[in-house]
């Protein structure tokens, strides 16, 4: 044989200089975090000018690791919109935290596929692991458990939970015949108006089309109304269709609305329909007992999800999505090939999340979360869960206390939907000069069709003092609007 | 107002804490890169054996960052199978690069969501850049360019790249109806037996049906048949079916079969129907000017997708998919509810990725990519791929020369399929010897229905001495079977 010709490493980043390097980034973030109250929280660069500073071509030749984090400093951190400020109020929160970054860096240090348990037991054992110490901690019903006849599992983001549920919901409809002959019967399934975007793309994707979800109004708190679900479910009944689903939400994405679950569990039992509850940002709070009356009716549930990377200190991406039944879950999703094949698959003593998700390759995903469980544990969770809806209340009260605005809906955990009492585009001016100010960052929704503003509190370091400063601000260039 | 009662970080890990972690786990990890050698390459673990190693409950008090790092050296790493091991030849590569996991930290740093381009300016520009970099670094059709009608995105997986074309190619087939109304029409889809069973999932999940999957059969090569393609079309027009899309690959997962896609490309254009390349592992090939012609065909084309998260050097996840006609991508994966309206969506000159993937939420995986280009340059990555396809080449002269063994079929580039000469039993005991060794790692695959081993080589850190070193323990098991 040849002696090898291959320079030991030859353009690589060796051990010791990945060592040096990556001090210099876990440093770089240090600092990051510690200044991260000095860049507008909003990135105010206009479209196109990060493509405007980088090279037309990829660099034929290599270089150093100090120009490449150069940059970043230089051409990437203007054009993000900081997300873990303490003054970051849109959208709902997408809290990190030390532990979960540190537990997704050693995720990337392995540079391990978890598609099948055989890939790295561990990867596979402490998922189902963390999953079920979660069902335990949040008071979820013990069907979801991985000792009963469910489990868990981690996927990306509830958009592909739901789209999950939909799809074995389908085959439960169908007799596990939609998979082979693909949609052939009349289905039909329900959410309210007021469920996220992510419900309708499910059942546009899984072929059932959007003319067949039906949007069902809301009540005063713009929770569904149940009566009205019972009454279109009747009524497609009778026109020869064939209802297979619900999607409940427990905390919508535009005002926090908590739908009936117990209301439309006993409905959907009443019908044998799948019932998904879709907790995303919201499902974090049962880490506190006060708050598991919101989660009431979830025994009712065939599928549930939440994201430990919206509230639960866990960075993106990080869902749990949860089935009372995961055998139909594989079956739904399983395709296994010869090259997958393995003794411990054939055994049926293991898991293989491959088959309980669309994709097929994953990361280990479980250590963030076993990192985040364990420095926290569950009552430094709970502090902090308290926290951000202590901070909200008072944000609400301070709402009620102003008689120029308005709040819209009461608050159940930590958004608060308010408006500055006028039209939609004063308030439109009022996000607007405070997003364009850096100092804060707010979006908008839009309730009873008007246009309304969130406030959204539960990043990692929001503390009293952000909460304070805001509705300063907010009162301020309310005055300026007014005057 | 009242004074803030929080500590100021209760629970948390400090700037200054994460700072001393983070060099800890960094030093961890390059300790392993360091040690990794020294692992057995497949865990050995029984199943439950890591589960039973952990607590029962979550743990209600915070635990030291010390005592978590511990346990992972010991309850984890017994239960890992060392993807990032130079000995790893399963499946197909999955490497791992520093620049990669240090570009892939700084994203967990920033903690940002990219789901819109206002959400982070610079997550969605680069992403776009770096996309745009690799259409001319690898040759591919300028209509993949975002400067002309089409555009690329990372996805996770080229399991959800797939899905996502045959959701477009369904929308256009049926004149933008498929959403909005389901699956009415008799649509068929056509592929090669060898294809990725994603393709087979992704046909189930679009409600299409796999009775509607037409497999292809395959020549000498394992390559789909063109003729074969064109008969079973015209055989299903005949029959008042409705032909959609065809998927070619670029490298089968099997034994990297390299379907003729200029053929295919002419069928489909033919009949208009929309074709998909699937390049997972080979479409990085295409670094290298010399090894361009396996892609010729391409400018047929709709959409094309390959994995840098396999053998660019770039941690999972992170698949490039790219479509020529952007706007009909968006079309069908658009939801827009009023929570996530914006000024820079509405002007209409920005692109929002969370129209073109089934999540919503997106983290910001153009850094990783960005940091491999850069650090590497091209010719670095050409070097090493060079590298690999040339062990592979010398390990199948290897297979030629000894009598025992035979090469299945040629390699086109850096998977060798092989058999020694004998029964499946032989060929799986040989495979299982080696695997329990932890001296190398072998997956096997199933061609003209006989048991096949594949020696997949594309680990970042394989050189020739390891696959030197694997063929003496490949020898010396095949000795001891056969005496």
């Amino acid at each position: 044989m040849a002696s090898n010709p291959q320079p030991k490493s030859s353009f690589h980043m060796s051990p010791e200089e990945f060592r040096q390097h990556g001090h210099e980034v876990v440093d770089w973030i240090a600092d990051y975090f510690n200044r991260i109250e000095s860049y507008p929280v909003l990135s105010q660069v206009k479209p196109g000018t990060i493509r405007a500073s980088l090279p037309e071509e990829a660099p034929t030749k290599p270089e150093s690791f100090e120009a490449i984090l150069a940059d970043v400093e230089k051409l990437i951190v203007p054009g993000i919109t900081h997300w873990q400020s303490p003054n970051f109020f849109g959208y709902f929160p997408c809290n990190a935290s030390g532990p979960a970054i540190l537990g997704d860096l050693l995720s990337s240090g392995f540079g391990l596929q978890g598609m099948l348990w055989a890939t790295s037991p561990a990867c596979t054992e402490l998922e189902t692991h963390v999953l079920d110490w979660l069902v335990n901690a949040m008071g979820l019903p013990q069907k979801f458990h991985s000792s009963s006849t469910g489990g868990g599992v981690i996927q990306d983001t509830a958009s592909s939970a739901n789209f999950c549920a939909v799809l074995a919901a389908r085959e439960r409809a169908t007799n596990l015949e939609s998979n082979g002959k693909g949609v052939r019967e009349k289905l039909v399934a329900y959410t309210s108006t007021q469920a996220h975007s992510s419900i309708e793309k499910a059942i546009k994707m899984a072929g059932i089309g959007n003319e067949n979800l039906r949007l069902i109004e809301v009540g005063d708190a713009f929770a569904m109304r149940s009566e009205a679900l019972a009454a279109a479910i009747a009524k497609d009944k009778d026109a020869g269709l064939v209802p297979f689903l619900v999607c409940g939400t427990m905390g919508t994405t535009s005002s926090n609305a908590m739908d009936p679950l117990r209301q439309i569990g006993a409905i959907c039992r009443e019908h044998d329909l799948w019932f998904h509850v879709d907790a995303a940002m919201s499902g974090t709070a049962a880490l506190c007992p006060e708050f598991r009356q919101l989660q009431g009716g979830l025994e009712y549930a065939d599928s549930y999800c939440f994201d430990p990377h919206k509230w639960m200190f866990t960075n993106f991406d990080c869902d749990c999505f949860y089935v009372a039944d995961r055998k139909l879950l594989i079956q739904t999703l399983s395709v296994l090939p010869e090259y997958l094949k393995n003794k411990a698959t054939e055994s049926g003593a293991v898991i293989d999340y491959r088959d309980w998700h669309v994709q097929l390759g994953r990361r280990f995903r479980a250590l963030k979360l076993w990192f985040v469980l364990r420095y926290y544990g569950v009552e430094g969770l709970q502090f902090h869960v308290r926290e951000h809806v202590r901070l909200a209340q008072q944000f609400a009260e301070w709402i009620r206390d102003d008689e120029r605005f308005e709040l819209v809906v009461p608050p159940p955990l930590n958004l608060v939907c308010f408006r500055l009492k006028g039209g939609d585009e004063l308030n439109q001016q009022l996000m607007d000069a405070l997003n364009r100010s850096g100092d804060l960052f707010l979006t908008q929704t839009r309730l009873s069709e008007r246009l309304t503003l969130r406030m959204s509190i539960g990043q990692t370091n929001t503390e009293e003092r952000h909460v304070e400063r805001a509705w300063k601000r907010i009162q301020e260039e309310a005055s300026r609007l007014l005057n």
